[in-house]
């Protein structure tokens, strides 16, 4: 039967004498539950085996599919509690230095040498790119050396990752640079007007490692590495692409020759670089420019063909041999090409007194904050990357402690904050690294290097250094990832585009910040509008479905279910609660609507803007003699219900553990209340409004149209509601 | 069949002969086929009436289903398209002067007392209230009234709510007051260096207005009205807690009589209060506390007992008539309390010259910020409240427009930024307010004031102007809904802390931007780890249930049905990726997965995260020969996924609009591929793993056992299913 026909018979309905239109109204809602219950008799009902909250409260498994903070925290405290408990010396060894996990199983014979190879092959890479981002991070060519030492060694022992390389990183030494930079320029001092301008800045990077590291561990301790899913794939993306470009441009000076001072934005650095072009210095350009198209060559052939994969990592060692080579015969220096020169022989000292003399932390804490994120993020995805290739499992709580230990370690033997290297960790992958002995076999060739290379390493001219770490950026300007982003993604190409320009052009920290912000601010617009769906039954079932999806689902008079597919909290509550009034709206043109039973499978939680809601929503309804039932909420929502009180107004009885319950017990609420008007009431012309047909034709429009009569002026409704009320 | 027992007649199935364990084997998945279809057959099958996408798509109510930014984009496209065609001069009339839809209907018999009587109550109290805002935002008592006057007309013409009473408010006026102040302060002008600060202040207090009117209306025209669903409950209730203390604060340099510097925070505010302690002044004391103690009596009075209602209303006239007597009988002023003096009489002169003449926008930015963030929020939530009462419409965006014409009006004619205020709407609707009449009304009262009565008005004293302010703010203080946070929610207690402590202490503004932005990182974590469900067919039916709750449903070997319920984004998306990797893992123990069926129904949206992930995790199974099913995608998803190249990864035959018809294709798959596999391989010992039992007991673990050999070795089984997917 369509909408129209519907209408059509209960307006048909309207000239039969009255006792016609009692006996059909009195015996609609008997009609509808007893069909539902043959139903289900005939058909193969589907079981409800309901969940009950307070067994599954104790159900530790389903603890864990709750999220949120709350979780974090229980899941925190458990880990405590067990750390706690009593453990085998085994297990300490296990939870206090990852390291012991591969060493017990280790097999000297097959894996060793593979490691040592993987282990040289980081070394020679780790030489020069160290001392390359050294340079990028304003220091002296020993930091990079120093920070691919100890650190490494710790980060072999209490690492989790067997595969990561982790050292000097271009990203890690921008943000230094431009952090310590912005520090110093905030208290006065420019190498210019500062005589130990250098020597400060040095002890800051220790602090700042130092810093760093203490905060990873700190992190580690109380789990919360999830701090980087702060940052979207465009944030990032967008973000490295740009801080990519911005250390490129710093490199050109080495390239051009001249002096070109720093800034934090993109067209400024501009000016400064064609300001001076006059200076340019075409010998220290084609000794650069000839070097990275070597280097960018190499990489394409190790890319393209898998027998040369070692020229990636063979290629900085090359260039650097051979400019040293230059230098040593035809004296580069001599001719206008700047050397390293003066690179202090030996181990590093121990620098733990630099390290903890720290004047404010305050100052320091942007940088920290900074790289401790960033640092992060580019460790935990790489390391997570290829324990999936080798399938086991990385925690990122002992991942941090790890990188926290290897940070501390820079800071304390003149290092700089350090982390997982991109693409040291891919070389080290691919020559066959298996665990962190290859860390130690990179380390103790550093250590070679540091102990009797040193005046081998003072020949290397700045122009070579720059070509590595351009060299080593390049690929990081990732635009096809804006193209793709273009295509599939507007909101998240706008994300990208912010972190991009707003990296290039207002700094580093200020883009990264305002791409983090814009992105979260979409998340939070785009959860406003949840979804909603008016459910009807499907015949013959005790299933509910969204009627958009399920044409034959059918709706009963008087009967709004409504499903939430969303938590509900306070970005989305008065959304939700504007469309369930529109949907009562739209239904109750066509029949007063005296039950709204909305379904909460797909809450996951609510928070207490939700429940201010709800309690109004519950008020205003009652006030309009309309019910308000809730099925089957989670043992979380519950708790809450129960908590705010909210569980004593609703009143219990009207909580469900099923649509299906709801949905019988408004229909027989119905049915009671109003056989038991009725006959008090005999000849009342109201009456029309009730005489609409069930809708349970196929064809109909999701809310068919029955008699469209008024109902505000009908007390008795109203009345005959409040008894019903009285019934739950 | 329990779990236990599945175990055991699959380890005893290792007992028979090879071609018995075969012959089991083979007929499995068909058995498990025919049983489906025979289920169905028997049963009642609910049939699947699934979404097209492409047909969805052009469902314009479907479109509203869908959230997020790109939804308010939609929404805002069409509005604009809608405004652009051609409509009757009556809906013109009607979109831009809302006012023409209550005064199309107005009945000016029974209505219009109602109205008169309103708009008389809501006079005689914002007149002394006006006054008393307008010293706290700093600015002469005549600002308050000016505001009351125009703006208030404005409003009327252009504003949607028809109980609304718009003029200063107490949180505004702080607002103003803090920001203002600290812009001059930045700007090094304070009132001791200045000598015409006073003028300089005004003059940025008429372009602050100015500009948030322009800004309100811009937000009206793009429909941002969205912006308050930043702010939650939570952050509100703590906001307005501090902010109320903080106004109370900065009163009782009227009550106490000396001069109290006013500072942003508490602990400094009481410092300079009891610095000078001293000078205490008991007369002004006297008057001004026992002001308050008749104001809140005559509240709660009102509050108790209905019959008083208008009590609430007259008190602040109450006792201004009577310090104005006072005053002019026994001389307040010679005995030392201030009294007002010199209010400029005549109607406002118009102020456009000043407040058009802007030095800098980006000065004035975070204190125009806040006060059309905060005054909006304000307005909006009683409007639709009141509206909600009455049952007509609020449209945020027409609002916007009409907050936005008032507060031009009121930089135009020398007045401050304004908004609907809570305690006079309530009054007004209380009275009986129908209409916009009684803003006018309101507004004519105010206007006889400026014209006539200013010479009164100046015998005002100052304690009683600020009992009016102290009285108003009282109730602000929500120190119940903190209880109620703590009981219910510990986290938006968390939120609520925040936001009061950091208003206490921060200042208004910062306290309030820390709130904010602690409250939509709690949404973002509590966000990122969604509900999954392993999901498990009903005996009988098509349906699929998770197993936690459905202990009776159905798992078949070798396939792992997984429901994500929620959005996928950045956020969540490395974590489902794990979760889906634990529960292979969990699952594969027993019998090599072989099927991975992702159920999207309850995925909103995916973003460009999400989508890396997802192809990260198809190329991860890929390679080990596990293939990932996709089911019921929306539109928007589906629209991604192909966008996104997924699609042709994944394959469109491995993406189902029903787990059911997912499931049968793998079986079918599974069947075909290892019916074909087995006659080449007929003694292989590693099909022992194959012979597991299909799970089917009520009373088994989520998982059951079979037998547990390994798998990892069996290329057999790799090569069967790289055929397999051949096929696909």
């Amino acid at each position: 039967m369509s909408g129209s026909i519907g209408s059509l018979s209960s307006a048909e309905s309207l000239d039969l004498d009255d006792s016609g239109v009692k006996r059909r109204f009195v015996t609609k809602h008997r009609e509808n539950l007893d069909r539902i219950q043959q139903d289900c008799a005939n058909g193969a009902p589907t079981r409800h085996s309901v969940h009950d909250p307070s067994k599954r409260e104790l159900d530790e498994y389903s603890a864990s599919a709750y999220g949120g903070p709350e979780h974090w925290f229980e899941k925190h405290k458990q880990t405590v509690l067990n750390a706690c408990k009593k453990r085998s010396c085994e297990d300490w060894a296990e939870s206090i230095f990852p390291m012991y996990e591969w060493l017990k199983q280790y097999n000297w014979k097959t894996t060793l040498l593979a490691d040592v190879i993987a282990g040289l092959t980081v070394g020679i890479m780790i030489i020069p790119q160290s001392m390359s981002y050294a340079k990028l991070a304003g220091l002296p060519v020993e930091f990079g050396l120093y920070s691919s030492l100890v650190p490494v060694y710790a980060y072999a022992v209490f690492g989790t990752s067997r595969q990561l390389a982790v050292g000097p990183v271009a990203l890690i030494s921008l943000l230094l640079n431009t952090g310590l930079t912005l520090v110093l320029e905030n208290d006065g001092k420019t190498p210019e007007n500062t005589p130990n301008y250098e020597e400060i800045y040095g002890n800051l990077a220790i602090q700042t490692s130092f810093l760093v590291g203490i905060c990873y561990i700190l992190m580690g301790v109380f789990r919360l590495g999830f701090v980087t899913i702060l940052l979207s794939h465009a944030v990032v993306s967008g973000f490295t692409s740009a801080a990519a470009i911005i250390i490129g441009m710093t490199q050109l000076k080495y390239l051009f020759g001249y002096s070109i001072p720093s800034d934090k934005s993109l067209h400024k650095m501009l000016v400064n670089i064609f300001r001076d072009i006059g200076q340019f210095n075409y010998k220290t350009f084609l000794l650069g420019s000839s070097c990275v198209a070597f280097l960018l060559g190499m990489k394409t052939l190790a890319k393209k063909y898998p027998k040369f994969k070692y020229a990636r990592a063979l290629a900085p060692l090359i260039v650097t041999v051979f400019t040293i080579v230059l230098q040593a015969t035809i004296d580069l220096e001599a001719r206008g090409i700047p050397i390293v020169g003066n690179i202090p022989k030996g181990l590093p000292r121990f620098t733990g007194g630099i390290a903890v003399d720290i004047d404010s932390v305050g100052q320091l804490a942007v940088v920290i904050l900074s790289i401790v994120i960033v640092g992060f993020m580019e460790s935990i995805a790489i390391a997570k990357q290829l324990a999936g290739k080798h399938n086991y499992e990385i925690d990122s709580s002992k991942e941090l402690v790890g990188l926290g230990v290897a940070n501390m370690c820079g800071g304390l033997f003149g290092g700089y904050p350090l982390t997982g290297s991109f693409s040291r960790s891919a070389v080290n992958n691919e020559a066959g690294a298996k665990s962190g002995v290859s860390g130690i076999v990179t380390a103790t060739l550093v250590m070679i290097v540091v102990l009797f290379l040193t005046p081998v390493f003072e020949l290397l001219s700045f122009p070579t250094l720059a070509s590595i770490v351009i060299s080593g950026v390049v690929s990081l300007v990732d635009y096809e990832e804006a193209i793709y982003l273009w295509k599939v993604h507007k909101f998240d190409f706008g994300v990208w585009m912010v972190a991009f320009l707003g990296t290039l052009f207002l700094g580093v920290e200020l883009g990264l910040g305002l791409a983090v912000c814009l992105s979260l601010l979409l998340v939070i617009f785009e959860s406003a509008y949840p979804h909603t769906a008016i459910l009807g039954r499907l015949p013959g079932t005790t299933q509910y479905r969204n009627i958009k999806n399920y044409r034959q689902a059918e709706l009963y008079d008087g009967i709004l279910v409504v499903r939430v597919d969303a938590p509900i909290y306070f970005a989305n509550a008065q959304n939700i609660r504007d469309k369930v009034r529109k949907y009562e709206q739209r239904a109750g043109k066509n029949k007063k609507i005296q039950y709204i039973i909305i379904e909460f499978s797909a809450v996951a939680h609510v928070d207490t803007s939700a429940l201010h809601v709800l309690h109004e929503m519950h008020k205003t309804y009652h006030k309009r003699n309309i019910r308000l039932c809730i099925t089957n909420p989670n043992a979380k929502v519950m708790q809450r219900l129960q908590q705010s009180g909210l569980t004593d107004e609703i009143t219990l009885d009207q909580i469900f553990v099923s649509t299906h319950d709801a949905l019988i017990h408004c229909l027989n609420e119905m049915d009671g209340d109003e056989v038991s008007r009725h006959p008090t009431d005999y000849n009342d012309k109201d009456q029309d409004d009730e005489t609409s047909e069930l809708v349970s034709s196929p064809d109909v429009p999701p809310v068919t149209s029955s008699s469209d009569d008024g109902f505000g002026d009908n007390d008795d409704v109203e009345a005959g509601v409040a008894k019903a009320t009285g019934f739950a």
